[in-house]
């Protein structure tokens, strides 16, 4: 039950990862291939790059094609139907949110997996969560997620870290990956729904600690 | 005589990516460096990232050093010469064309080679002809080719596919290639000559089919 | 005391690099994750790329994560101290030029270590010493290093032709790689003090000689 909900919940981040970048090729008026190209990418470029740093061949979307045809068909599905798309953009906020913490659990994980340690694992948990939005925004020149006011990598990271941890402390894998997902998810959602963000540097006065939100 | 036919095509697409790279080095106003780091980026970045996927090593310009010469080479006849370049566009796009569906074709049958099923095959393909390209507008801050207006990605997508179809039917590896550079080609010359288009998505009607030109 | 001598230079090409990324962050008023992702990022993106082409797993800090723990401390600490960083800028510059010499020297050294001819070992110094800051201009949306007016990859270059020749000439590993570091911190630092540049393409005249500077 909870493989499958893993299994099902890994689906629907690729699906809502693909949406999001088929949502910026909207914005950029590209036609149905930009959509399938920038949907693909953002869906599995994270995984891609993790893999690839792991030296984990075939990379996923060799091993399993059926990743990179549901990104095409839903980022298609998007073209025909982004109207749709834009009025739940709420909604697609906080798919993504759930994607994002649930990549950096599996992704961490997966790390975990091959025998990688604490550091490496938080890492590829971050890169596999991320960078597919960070790619995405590079080939699509939009200012990017690494530079969002709002709290999204640190998301990412803390998910991560959180895995990391419960895998150290021998803490049961469906508990662990649970726990992953919930502060991942947390933090993102409070982000979306208060604002929250960590302080940012000022340049001026050296004073970078009054701005905090969080 | 084919092979010796591929083998040239495949040489010519090189020396040509390169010249795109040291015409956007020119628009750039780049020093010589610039031109050579910016041309080899172009003539091989798209067999890279393929042969970095496929976990193909080692990737093609550490086997033959000498595509990076040749490109190198190019850049630098292209920075003392860029205006006779320049004045040779028509020229360079329709080498880009050809180009872009022969490196189509051969990215997706050197996958093939390797295994890789038809899907991955398709998208080893279009990263084979179009990530030089990609890469080279990134790195130089410039306009990306999947937001250009004419058929671009789409041509190698349907040469790949071409080439993907005619092996799975059997066809003979000659018939197949060259069939799959037709499409390809044509596609892109159909661009270029008539300004051959898919349909944009546009964002406030919801009418994504009236601007349809092909 | 040679080895011991680059050893401590390598971590302080690393901190350095990771102070440039910091350095952009500040200026894109970032969060401190975004200081560490920019930080980590130019520290080992060069010799991560390196890695992947020439196939040697694990990628650098991988097999030490203690790499990425320094970029991270010191991009954190930056985040904290930017104020006296900027006011440093004159000295980073200088570090930069001597971990831009040394990671030249060392990445073309490490690609004949592992069987590279020496087209490919010149590309890897380049490669390592380079391409941190190119992904950290890419991801942040700056004006590439690639653009420089002054000399900057060509530095890069000719330090690592110079290892190349003195391993071809049979030179002692200690002189090559002091003759490359001299060579490329010389060049770099002739571009900061006094402004040297190789001449730019202009378009209009095909004149492209008349303003060269060195």
């Amino acid at each position: 039950m909870f493989e499958s909900t893993v299994t099902f919940l890994d689906w629907l981040g690729i699906v809502v990862f693909s949406l999001t970048g088929a949502l910026v090729a909207s914005r950029k008026q590209m036609d149905v291939v930009g959509f399938v190209l920038l949907g693909t990418v953002t869906g599995i470029g994270g995984g891609t790059l993790r893999d690839l740093l792991l030296d984990l061949h075939p990379v996923l979307w060799i091993e399993q094609p059926l990743y990179v045809v549901v990104c095409a068909l839903v980022s298609t599905i998007a073209f025909f139907t982004a109207h749709l798309v834009h009025s739940r953009y709420q909604l697609i906020l906080w798919l993504d949110a759930a994607g994002l913490a649930l990549f950096a659990a599996t992704g961490a994980e997966r790390a975990i997996g091959v025998g990688a340690g604490p550091v490496v694992a938080v890492i590829m948990g971050m890169i596999t969560a991320c960078f597919g939005g960070i790619i995405r925004d590079t080939l699509s020149q939009e200012r990017s997620i690494i530079f969002s006011y709002e709290i999204y990598v640190t998301a990412a990271l803390a998910a991560a870290i959180t895995l990391v941890c419960a895998n150290a402390l021998g803490i049961d894998r469906q508990v662990g990956v649970s726990a992953a997902f919930g502060v991942g998810f947390a933090l993102r959602g409070g982000a979306i729904m208060f604002g929250w963000s960590l302080p940012r540097y000022r340049s001026r006065q050296g004073r970078a600690h009054e701005n905090a939100v969080c």
